[in-house]
């Protein structure tokens, strides 16, 4: 066991990922010394109080952050700004502030303008999560084996980047940086696509006449089944990732548009080689997976 | 053990599906006293000797048929006319045709206008599958639990039919009937779209910048993956799919493409209130699919 590295770790939104990080701390006891947490809502609040995977469970922001060494925004990054307006002024200097949000652009541009100094910001992306969300969804093993992405900003200070990457190496997880905006372009393509494409196909079976669409769910196993496993997760955070990767989610999905009405075309014209051509490429890529063992 | 319900079962097209079936009927006993299959390659019906789940594997779809008292078709359905032309003239009077094809409009039409007097046609769809395919892949396991949906036609032999479904329910299918065109439109909604999409998605995957496509085999496990796994499939059988259930499987492609747009729009205009509505029509469909234990 290392050093411990934070004295009092505050994580702000104990869900899925936020008490999945209090659990896996609490578990291995090298991460903080005290753990601190809270929620927008009563209940959540008395619930965490319930569960017990905090130390402390604050009733506002400014106390929750109080005299932390270590901040961890775990909330939908669509209240990102909000936050930061009310935590911003109470933030110790020397402070490490980091995040779990799904999409770093915009995170980096609504946590930026409220950094008191002193404050030292990592933003990171632990790529990991379940369809279940709140209080009762995480468990410390969560982040094991998964890749938590850090996009350091110019200015990130070597000591907190040092210190965040060894948090999350302790949670299991392997480490990858990179810059805001390839990120952002990366997830939009393997993550937040998918998902807009999920929740698209449940939508359009649940447009169906009630007749067709009381059938589709009774074959869903062919495939369609396979789609609406990721169309579960949590809404607000959803909603908050597709309005805050905009431009790389549009791009992939007028990319993916394009490709998929040139398929369908040349399912009506019956382009049997140009078909046999997209098939291919599926079998290759997932080919690619499988070598990768990331299949 | 019920009575044996063929004496000579002729499989056309030994792959996954059709090697299940003579499997399974080895397995059992009961299904038919001989079985018998061809294959269009020397080296499939080589392959198919050396596994030895056939009584006797014929060189010629002639050969193969004669005498047959159930001709099970499948191969993709794209060469089931080619196939007619050849078995038709040999089929003898009270032969049960049947199938095993994805899609049944197309089915019925190329393969009525081969039928001699007396062969009783019985279309039927057993929904199983792996991405797997070849003398290799099948198991006797394979129809365990899955739909087989039958669409019989208003001439449909009812002695012909109860042989087809008694078939099936010894190979462990749960059996439902419908008539052709809404068989096409449910498969094309929770099979054929899903299909399209997942290789659409790879090949949108492919055709990005080295470095990107890279990072996105890399990071795949965040929802990508789960797309990829149906794109494995058999490319002869897909594509003759695609190309046989067309108009169905372009009206699904168009109201998914509608709805893919129109979630686009909303991300773009920052439409809180649409997007919480289409990810709460997802979990919607997703919970239909839980409750129906199909998930």
């Amino acid at each position: 066991m290392g050093d411990v590295l934070f004295e009092r770790l505050c994580i702000i939104g104990p869900g899925l990922i936020g008490g999945s990080i209090a659990r896996m701390a609490r578990a291995r006891g090298d991460v903080a010394r005290h753990i601190v947490t809270t929620a927008k809502s009563q209940a959540s609040r008395d619930r965490v109080r319930e569960l017990g995977f905090a130390d402390t469970v604050a009733e506002t922001l400014a106390e929750a952050v109080q005299g932390a060494d270590c901040v961890v925004l775990c909330v939908p990054v669509g209240v990102y700004a909000k936050v930061m307006e009310e935590i911003g002024p109470h933030l110790a200097p020397g402070c490490i502030l980091t995040d779990a949000g799904s999409t770093k652009s915009s995170v980096v541009r609504d946590v930026r303008p409220h950094l008191g100094p002193g404050v030292r910001f990592v933003p990171a992306h632990p790529m990991a999560g379940t369809e279940h969300s709140g209080p009762d969804a995480g468990f410390p093993e969560l982040f094991q084996g998964r890749y938590c992405i850090i996009t350091p900003l110019e200015d990130t200070d070597p000591g907190a980047l040092g210190k965040v990457r060894a948090m999350w190496e302790r949670a299991g997880s392997m480490i990858e940086t990179m810059d805001p905006a390839t990120h952002d372009k990366v997830v939009a393509m393997v993550s937040h696509l998918p998902h807009l494409i999920a929740f698209t196909i449940c939508s359009t079976a649940d447009d169906l006449a009630e007749e067709t669409r009381e059938a589709v769910l009774k074959f869903a196993a062919s495939g369609f089944r396979d789609f609406t496993r990721i169309a579960a997760s949590d809404i607000d955070m959803w909603r908050d990732i597709f309005l805050n990767n905009r431009e790389a989610l549009l791009e992939m999905l007028a990319r993916f548009s394009e490709d998929a009405h040139a398929l369908g075309r040349a399912v009506r014209y019956g382009q049997a080689e140009f078909i046999e051509d997209r098939l291919a490429r599926g079998r290759k890529i997932r080919r690619g997976l499988i070598e990768r063992k990331q299949a």
